[in-house]
Formats: C-alpha cells, sequence, structure tokens
C-alpha cells in the first residue's frame, strides 16, 4: 500500500518542557509530505530524529498562538540555506495571520524561492488543495481565536478493467486506456456495453486523517470527519479540570475519546498535553476507557494511517 | 568567591542541527541573571538542563539574524505563562531590530509585565546597564548587519577597613561605616588621617566576561576588551574556508585565537560552529595552537569566569 504515515515532531501545549516540545507534524501522503503546524523549534526536531522534507510544498498553520507557528519561519528560513530550495512554497494559514507573517518574512529573510501565503476563512470547511492522489480540506474548530483543522483524504482509484472480458467482446487492447478512464464500449452493430459491465470498482478503500488542535469540544466537526481512517485530536487536560478546559477552548482526554467515538473513525492520536500533568498514560487511560483504539502521541513517533 | 558564570544554551551557526542548536546563553554575575541572544528553541534548552531564571531582568540580543533573536518571543510569552512574571523586562537590542520585534510583541503577545525595549547604536561602546556589582558595556562588532557584543564587568569593590589601626588612634567604632565609604578622620586636635592610611585596597580583582558574536575579524576591539578573563568569540570557519568567513563577516577559530591573544585575555571561548564541519574538535586545536587555554563551548555546559 503507499505510503500515508504521520511523523509527530511535537505534541505539547504552550511551551516546550522536558516532556514535550510544541506542536508540529510531517503528514507523507503517498509521495507528498506536508506540514502542519510549526511550533517554535520544530526544525530541530527534524533533523534531531532524522525525518526527510523532500517533496514538502505546502505547510498548514492552524491558528495564531505562538506554540503552533514560531518555528515556521525559521524553518523556511532554513529551507534555503540547507537546502538551496527553489520551487514555490505555499503556507496556508488563518487570514488574521496573513498580514503579520508577512511583515516578518519581509523583515527577517530573504528567500531566494517564492512563498506564497493563502489566508484561510477558519469558519467553514473548504478544500484548500487539490493534488493528483488526495486532498486538504480545511476544519472549522473552536478555540479562542480563528483555528482550523485539516482533513488530509486519499482520493478514490478509478475502476479496475477487467481484461478477459473485454478481450471476449472483441474490443481491441488499443482501447482499453479510454475503458480504463471510464468509456463505454460500441459495439461494430451499435450495441452500447455500458462501462459498469467492462470494469469494477476498485478494493482500495481510501484512508483519511484529520488533524484537530486547538479546539474545546466540537461536535460541529463530527460529520465532516465520520469514518477517518486516524484522527488527531487535541488533549490539553484530563476531565477533572473540564474546567480549564472550557475557560482556554481546548478539549480534555475524555471528550477527544467521545468525539472520535461519535464519528466512529477507526484510530484515535491524542496530543497537546499540558505540562501541568507529568504523566502522559494519564490521558491514554482517560480516552482509552472511551475509545479503546487510541494511542499517544511521542516527539520522533511515526503513525501509519492504515 | 561570588558567582560569575554562562551557562551555554546553544553555540552553532545558523540553524539547529544535530549537534547544536543556535546561539543563547544565560550569565550569572552575583544574585543577578542575563540573557544573551536567544536563537530558535533556547527556552527549551532551558528547561532541558535546568538552568535557572530567577533575577532575569535584562535581555541582549547581539543582531537581527534570525539565529540570534528568533527564540526571544516564545521565551518572553513563557516567562508569562509559566511564571506568572510582573516585574518589568528589559531588552536591550540593535536599533533596526526594535520596531519589528515591538510590532511582534504587539502581534502576537499579550504580556502581563511591562516590556521594555532599548535600541543601541551598535557602532560605539557604551554602558549599557550600570548594576550595583557590575555594568554592561557594548562592543561594536564587525558583521554584515548592525551587531553588538557585551561586556560584563565586575566593579572593584571598595577599600577594606583596618580595624586594628582605627582603634589604636581612638577612632569610635560608630564612624567605621564613614570611613569603609571613603571618608578621612579628624582628630579631636584637628588633625586629618586619611582614609587611604585607615583602609588598605580590596584585594579582590574584579572580573569581566565579553561576548563577542557574530563578528569578522575585528581588532579594532582589542583595547577594550584587554585584560578580559573569559572572552567568548565566533570562531564559525576553520582557517581553511577564511575566504567564507570573510565573504559572510565571520571568523576563523585561528583569528577568534590571535584577537585573545592580541588582548592577553585569561581565557578563551570558542563557539557559533559552522555545521559544514562534522568535529568541533577542529575548532579547538585550530585555536589552541595559538592560544593554547581555549576551551570549545557545548550545549549544557557552564563555565566559570575565574
Amino acid at each position: 500500500m503507499e505510503r500515508f504515515e504521520v511523523n509527530i515532531l511535537g505534541c505539547g501545549a504552550a511551551f516546550p518542557n522536558q516532556r514535550h516540545m510544541t506542536s508540529g507534524q510531517l503528514v507523507c501522503v503517498h509521495n507528498e509530505r506536508f506540514m502542519v503546524d510549526c511550533g517554535e523549534g520544530i526544525q530541530a526536531q527534524i533533523w534531531k530524529f532524522g525525518f526527510k522534507t523532500a517533496n514538502l510544498n505546502h505547510i498548514f498553520i492552524s491558528h495564531a498562538h505562538v506554540d503552533h507557528f514560531y518555528g515556521l519561519l525559521p524553518f523556511v528560513s532554513s529551507l534555503d540555506l540547507i537546502q538551496n530550495r527553489k520551487s514555490p512554497l505555499h503556507i496556508w494559514l488563518p487570514e488574521d495571520l496573513k498580514e503579520p507573517l508577512e511583515y516578518d518574512f519581509t523583515t527577517y529573510c530573504k528567500l531566494s524561492f517564492p512563498l506564497l501565503m493563502h489566508g484561510i476563512d477558519t469558519c467553514k470547511a473548504a478544500v484548500l488543495y487539490d493534488g493528483r492522489n488526495m486532498t486538504v480540506e480545511s476544519i472549522p474548530l473552536n478555540h479562542r481565536t480563528p483555528c482550523c483543522g485539516f482533513l488530509f483524504r486519499e482520493k478514490k482509484k478509478p475502476r479496475v478493467l477487467l481484461p478477459q472480458k473485454c478481450l471476449a467482446l472483441g474490443i481491441p487492447q488499443t482501447e482499453f486506456g479510454r475503458i480504463k478512464a471510464g468509456a463505454d464500449w460500441r459495439k461494430p452493430d451499435g450495441t452500447v456495453i455500458p462501462n459498469s459491465e467492462l470494469t469494477t470498482e476498485c478494493t482500495f478503500q481510501p484512508r483519511s486523517y484529520a488533524y484537530c488542535s486547538d479546539t474545546s469540544y466540537n461536535p460541529a466537526m463530527i460529520p465532516q470527519i465520520q469514518g477517518t481512517t486516524l484522527l488527531y485530536h487535541e488533549a490539553t487536560y484530563l476531565q477533572s479540570e473540564i474546567d480549564q478546559a472550557e475557560k482556554y477552548g481546548h478539549s480534555t482526554a475524555a471528550q477527544a475519546a467521545a468525539t472520535a467515538r461519535a464519528a466512529a473513525v477507526k484510530q484515535l492520536l491524542i496530543g497537546h498535553f499540558s505540562s501541568r500533568y507529568d504523566d502522559d498514560s494519564l490521558f491514554l487511560k482517560e480516552a482509552q476507557a472511551i475509545f479503546p483504539n487510541t494511542i499517544a502521541s511521542n516527539e520522533g513517533m511515526t503513525v501509519e494511517v492504515v
């Protein structure tokens, strides 16, 4: 199966501590890489763990809090210094962050490749990137500031040709390309054999990855992430501190798990852990009680989307 | 002897790599702490190595290159979040960096303590901070952009009272405070005993620390740093790449050592190592051939100024 995986660069909340760095991930879909959030020090995590940045042309930033974007400028600056990059780099970010970051890049960097910033309306779900094999959609989240998640979806594969059936019908092999692409077959007597009889549905099930951080408990997003293969959901607090979660626009591990259950996702990955707790297994235990197929993020880990 | 030490947080050039983080130090002088430069990820280094930030009221930034200041905003933001700081924080930085950083702090942070930015004219040596026990001066450096180093100097201690001599002269103990502060003694018959006969010079030799990064070979600064106890001097390149050093406004390890020798400093600490070399001992070997009492910076180390 083609590659679809998530590299965890940082999964702590607010500021780096002895256990975790701030938010950042690399999402690898087939031959493309995407960065999602880029807190301070995230580039050092990439070099430390030996993750790759080839074919990284799009970076997605969820919101304008320092722990989610302040590593972006030095990382992009290093792409210039280290890789002598020439190809354009697209940065997708909430509208309110676009102008300040454009100012910073203009003031502090002289890049030798084009940087294209795309403002996101975080209030609505929209396809941001439509690639050959996959799409990236924004997911409206509910935080203290405009914020959205990102949904990476593989595209359906085309129907599969039934070669024996085609040959039995006397269809020349030179026509197979057109039929694979969806064409019907017109016999010499004018009869039309519909494509659905010449091909069969591909058994491949498109996979998907939803990144949802930062957000308070947000049932409004459940229809959009329904059936997602892997859901990353923030779990800043435990249920015992639900008042703090509500106050600061965050979720508890139990709320992340309840969302995963309601959306019937295949697997839940929790992160964005508050440094007030010194044991991540507490988050895992709380979430697994509600949604057993939950794993906890940690720096350097790679999670396959399967 | 009272504390005077340097904590190395990062000593690599340009961008973090598997060996080094970008520039940052804590300088501890008696009961005060100062930060010098603050590259990306420097706060994480403080927490990682367990260094302290108590009594840190002044931060000095040498120049406007990303690897020397881009960790400042998230670090200051964390002082607010973690320590609930209320006392003012002073940031000393080249004039050209003042307006952009004020914009960034206004845009990205809401601090609950006063932040006072002081622009430095990097072309002249000047006392920036005059404390009870020490001063901090700017050192004009020669880089591609306005840049200065910082010289931390302990103040001379006052002369020491000779109590037996004072008592023999019939001076009441209630007068000792005035004499310690420099007063002469007038005997009842009107004769004046000068202070120099009632006190003796303190044997304490004030110590000093000069931070010089980034700079090309810069003999103009030698008079200012003459006799410095500890000199941190950048050594981005080896002598074999002196053309690169000159092109980018940096020094070689040999040039750092030549400066230390010309300034007759007690000890040389080199750093700001380029990632093009994979062995720091090369820098050390080159410098020690010229100035034997040289040590190489490394993250987490503490160097005493003695």
